[in-house]
């Protein structure tokens, strides 16, 4: 099988802090909208990759500044979602989508299964290894790992607009959730929406954190509350210190 | 860090009947009670390591049978579990256990991060590597799979005698163990016993099944039904008749 990535073109898995001493372990697996040059532009619009049907727009700033402030270490996923969403298995259509929300994403018609394979195995599969690779170091020396994977959503999808501003979900594993729900204050917060288990999208903390029994958080914040650096940093300040205040809960044992 | 294996060892994962067309994956983790060399005997006795601490009686020779019957493809993990037991994630005790059941494991007695991470990446990570790698494959090609773990249970646990005779174990799909629960005329046959997810004995499956929504089941045969040749093509070919009985009702979708 090829690779799809070419010679110089980077791992999707890049490490920020591996050093960090905090117990969170940060992801990013919709950080960017670059398209590896094999596969050209997929077929879209510069406008339309700049969308987040192809990352999630402001995630990867406030994940950022978070393994900043934290001092966690971060992963970022280096390839747009269309390519290979890292957030769902190679058994689900929607990994590859053919369409996301209301445009087609031509590159991705009629792909065969070596076609299938290969993005799978050039960047869901490594991607997934770096994580597992880092929490088996931490698991062999009994340091903790608290996996939070830092979204964004539109705040219009399908032409509806959405009230909820900050989403927090969880299948498996609902303490974190719990903790942070009445923590950010005049903000519309949810649990498990806008979108939930029911939709799929707790594949990676399915995979990487649920069966090692690591608490954990899928975070989800509407984009427009993070379109700019100044905001990014504001909202990952506060997500900081909503963790930080869920540690200070959990070593109490409250 | 340095493997556990030497040159000449094999690869934990031994991969049988890889061209099988059954939807069916089997796989058996507990397969075997050999020691890598460099681990000398774990300091256990030759009858403590042919007890069922070491691995599970009788259930390599079962599912070899019906890799051979339903033409399965079948993954034997080619290592003692008391070496690495690949049913446990990184972070549990158990996974390198230094006591099991009422035997002391000598070899497992104060192991350094490093010890723990070689062991970690030497046998569990390559074998369920092995598995994710296939599971990929049928992916990228829209072929079906579902895992199925073949393991054996010892009729005397901590001194007390189970009635239990085949246990069907499920955490987050039951469709196939619900399936099976009637086809064993005759036998003892229980849901989640004798372990269940509450013991955490569903953690292969939860990490290579259950995230990508693949129907699976977790089968445990009482050991002393298995305990010669002619009895595990008995057993084999009664669970393989089992699982051909489920398939034809989900293809009648009754």
């Amino acid at each position: 099988m090829k690779s799809l990535l070419g010679a110089n073109e980077a791992h999707p898995a890049h490490l920020i802090n591996a050093q960090g001493k905090s117990p969170f372990v940060l992801i990013c697996e919709h950080a960017s909208n670059h398209v590896p040059e094999c596969l050209g532009d997929l077929g879209l619009s510069d406008t339309d990759r700049k969308r987040h049907i192809a990352w999630d727009i402001g995630a990867a700033g406030v994940a950022r500044e978070m393994s900043r402030i934290l001092d966690a270490p971060l992963f970022l996923q280096r390839y747009s979602r269309l390519v290979y969403d890292c957030n769902r298995s190679p058994e689900n259509p929607a990994a590859m989508p053919e369409k996301s929300e209301v445009f087609d994403v031509p590159g991705n018609l009629n792909l065969s299964a070596d076609d299938k394979l290969a993005r799978t195995k050039s960047i869901y599969r490594p991607f997934l290894d770096a994580i597992t690779s880092f929490l088996d170091e931490r698991a062999a020396s009994a340091r903790p790992a608290i996996p939070i994977s830092v979204h964004s959503f539109t705040p219009a999808y399908f032409g509806k607009m959405r009230e909820v501003q900050i989403g927090l979900l969880f299948e498996h594993h609902d303490g974190v959730a719990r903790d942070l729900e009445k923590l950010f204050l005049g903000y519309d917060t949810r649990l498990n929406e806008p979108y939930g288990p029911e939709h799929g999208v707790m594949h990676l903390m399915n995979q990487i954190a649920a069966p090692r029994g690591l608490a954990h958080l899928m975070l989800e914040i509407r984009n427009d509350l993070i379109s700019d650096p100044y905001q990014e940093k504001q909202w990952a300040t506060r997500v900081a210190a909503a963790l930080n205040a869920h540690l200070r809960k959990k070593k109490k044992g409250t």
